[in-house]
């Protein structure tokens, strides 16, 4: 039996294979798998899905995905790669031997469909929605995942993956009931930010993390690249940032190499990688390697030894700001670009003790440090802009009234999110969410998370549609690559869950999901923590 | 200059290359290692150090321990080739070639001298005193490491191998200030509780968490090997119990060949197993594996299909336990066993409703489920002290009155700890403190663990010597091998300076040597989370 559309409430008394255990015992999923959970569901949960009374059987080593495309389609190809290994290595070592499933349905071939035109980079307004079917039975019992873009492709086979689990008898096989999945997100920004200033993170765990991305379906990789505390980033135009900035100038850098390896593999994952060149505060660490760009401190009229925001007052600090934004805009290929914005009231006190700063704003009829930052923070929108970029900003940049471009994107962080997230949609802006989602914040658990939600505020149908999505954050002060998998993941699948699954998802109880989905995260090797207690 | 007994407060205007760097690359150390930290300090601080103002220089590859002692020393042997691979592996990898170093004195040989007797197995009396001088200018130059037990040779190997940093030059080596240290603990017994039964443990972890204990000093392996949630002691007379009671009964356990290997490791290391099975409540996981262990519950008169407590109403129980515990003596060679006793009043309803428990009270005069309790304890104090051991019991057990043996010793957990840590010792009983210093709250960072002090309480000298130390307890509902050893270290360092160093550590602030400390566990292969934000 098929249907095109299932209510969420109709799934569970379909299903007899997708029922919760209270599972004492997992060794085909983790060592430390003890705590009750689902079998083959979908983290985050799909839009419709529907299990059928039937069981399939895989074996490893007959199964294979057939692409059906007019295209060539790199992605594509690089994703069946990918998912043919999941699938083939899902099974425990002891079990790599195929044993055979006693009946049921054998599955063979899985039709992979693009039935649109194949993409090579993700953007903003891509296209995610993707069907599944399994063992279609109006349709010559076919499997197939299909969408008219690559994007839902990847997202349909992640999706297929997760419905395939190890059999619970001693045969060794892999399983999954016949089912129908209609899927695509509820918010196009589905955020992560790490952090890579505080703490230099290795390439390695990166990418590790990038892969988590993908079984969460999230979207964006929001690279706080530079900070206050270092300066990774290793410029092509400016490579004494980096020499004078980065805890170590050779070891602890991201080279182009680098980069350009986690866009790539970002790329393949349907990710896009947003860079944040944070200014004018935030940027102590960018003072070594730029000669006079910061604002030297004053104290009783002479320099105190301490160093402030960029100096505004020097024009040939805007032609470097542009300068580098250019490389960026020519290093990363999305369309966006985070110009941050955040806490420059810091270093107000710094401008104002400067006496070349308060010329300057004598000169320029700026009255206030307020209306400086906003001098400052309208160029270079409108250098964004200008090299045919777009831009992300802290929500500061919204507060201060500073004058933006349509599509600039306003990150909620810190205030009231109901509020923030009203006025930034009444005014007609793009809003991301990430108040409420802070990784950092350790007490946080993912039920708190999981509670917030990007329309719980009082709007207009246009207002919510101007909420982009949002972003967990996790901040580098207390992580490095000891700690921050296991911080990040599975925290930030709750996250992942809301940005993706509608609004109501509670007839489908989150946490045993969530206990399989981390299991299914150990396996492919993300080391998440445990999502609950016993 | 020697000088064999240095205030704290001399040391610092002393040294010259144990100063603080503001250390904005340290790729000898750790890539992660960012962080304001010293060099060549030891964690914890020894009782009394002094760094004299010449550098010694090693060559990895013409470096060795030469032991003196009249015994053959097994435990010794293995410590000896321990910290010699240490040495030669401190240096990072592209400095593996020896370049040689420019200046200063080469030291070759270190003594190792035991002048007292070997012996095999840690106690709670050992003796941990040593002392360790670099290049003895009033002793023919000698550096010797010296103790009178095998212990304390321990302790001084872990200390001189942490005055040891590679040079910051180019060079390749190694090198260390000449030093004098003359140490000794402040309380006899430094534990961590590690919990196996809410998540499962592998084997290999422990040991990983063992080997960093040794280079805190902590002398106490605190084992909760089974609770409520799982029972993974593979019992050689009760096999049933790890059977039906492990998360799986052949992958998830702990066989005796497992425990074997535990004890051997932290044996070789100076570290005690205290194993603990927890009664009379925590034990649910218990009851599948014993039949009729466990107490059933009642509603309404009549079984509910829940387990209490055991049941004490039945003296073939009190066999069972008993037997169970003289297992638990032959396999675990310490003289104490922790027999737990805490939280049974959770249990107190399902004792009042089965009408076998309620009938024996009559019959034997128990008037309170407090008083059974009491009943309970007696009976399973009493076994340990028949068996030949000594039993450590959490607080409750104190708490209830109920009677116990002189060398009880009582674990603070749970109630104002300076209250508590006066009655107990008032009483004239051994009190071990672990009250907030529980690593499962998260929220503790390790300066709040680094405040809480054992003689933070009112007594007397006769009540201060009755606490024994304490123990930081990481809890096992919430983690697992992905996170756990980033959670205990360097939290539980904070515990452990607490209890090894004297009581006034202020002179020598904590935060960089602790940095220190951190890039040195993770140099020796322990994924120790960041101890400070940048």
């Amino acid at each position: 039996m098929i249907t095109t559309e299932i209510s969420l409430s109709q799934y569970s008394a379909m299903s007899w294979l997708v029922q919760l255990f209270l599972l004492l015992c997992c060794t085909k999923c983790s060592l430390s798998w003890v705590h009750e959970h689902t079998r083959g569901q979908v983290w985050p949960l799909p839009r419709y899905i529907s299990y059928q009374n039937t069981l399939n059987y895989i074996n490893p080593a007959n199964f294979s995905f057939k692409k059906i495309t007019n295209n060539t389609c790199p992605i594509l190809e690089e994703a069946v790669k990918r998912y043919t290994d999941v699938i083939k290595k899902m099974l425990p070592h002891h079990h790599h031997q195929w044993q055979g499933c006693s009946d049921g349905e054998s599955l063979q071939e899985v039709l992979v469909a693009l039935t649109g035109p194949c993409e090579e980079w993700p953007y903003l307004h891509m296209d995610e929605h993707y069907e599944v079917h399994v063992n279609r039975p109006d349709y010559d019992n076919l499997t197939i995942v299909s969408s008219s873009s690559v994007w839902g492709l990847l997202r349909g086979l992640e999706s297929f993956s997760q419905l395939v689990t190890p059999s619970t008898d001693a045969a060794g096989c892999l399983v999954l009931n016949s089912t129908d999945i209609l899927d695509y997100p509820r918010f196009k920004h589905r955020g992560l930010l790490l952090d890579t200033s505080r703490h230099y993170l290795p390439v390695s765990v990166i990418l590790n993390i990038l892969a988590a991305m993908e079984m969460n379906k999230m979207n964006v990789f929001h690279w706080h690249i530079v900070d206050d505390e270092s300066f990774p980033y290793q410029s092509i135009t400016y490579p004494s940032l980096s020499d004078k900035g980065a805890y170590d100038p050779k070891t602890l850098i991201y080279t182009q190499n680098n980069v350009k390896s986690i866009i790539e593999y970002a790329r393949l994952r349907g990710i896009r990688v947003i860079p944040e060149f944070d200014s004018p505060g935030h940027t102590k660490a960018w003072g070594g390697g730029a000669n006079k760009l910061l604002t030297a401190c004053f104290t009783n009229g002479s320099f105190n030894g301490e160093f402030g925001p960029i100096d505004p007052s020097r024009s040939q600090n805007f032609k470097f700001v542009r300068t580098l934004l250019e490389e960026v805009k020519s290093v990363f290929p999305d369309k966006y670009i985070h110009v941050g914005g955040d806490e420059v009231q810091f270093g107000f006190q710094c401008w104002m003790s400067n006496p070349t700063v308060t010329q300057f704003m004598k000169d320029n009829n700026i009255t206030s440090p307020e209306n400086l930052e906003g001098y400052y923070m309208n160029q270079v929108l409108d250098m964004v802009y200008n090299i045919n970029a777009s831009a992300i900003v802290w929500e500061e940049v919204f507060k201060h009234g500073d004058p933006l471009h349509n599509d600039t994107v306003i990150q909620i962080w810190r205030s009231n999110r109901t509020e923030m997230l009203n006025e930034v949609t009444k005014e007609g802006k793009y809003a991301l969410l990430s108040q409420g989602w802070y990784l950092d914040h350790i007490s946080d658990q993912w039920q708190d998370f999981y509670k917030i939600d990007p329309t719980d505020f009082n709007g207009t149908v246009a207002q919510y549609q101007l909420v982009l999505g949002g972003e967990a954050c996790m901040w580098g002060e207390m992580v490095d690559e000891t700690n921050i998998v296991s911080r990040i993941w599975p925290r930030a699948s709750a996250v992942a869950e809301r940005l993706w699954s509608q609004k109501v998802v509670g007839k489908t109880a989150p946490a045993p999901r969530l206990n399989e989905h981390v299991c299914r995260m150990k396996q492919r090797g993300v080391a998440a923590q445990p999502a609950n207690g016993p």
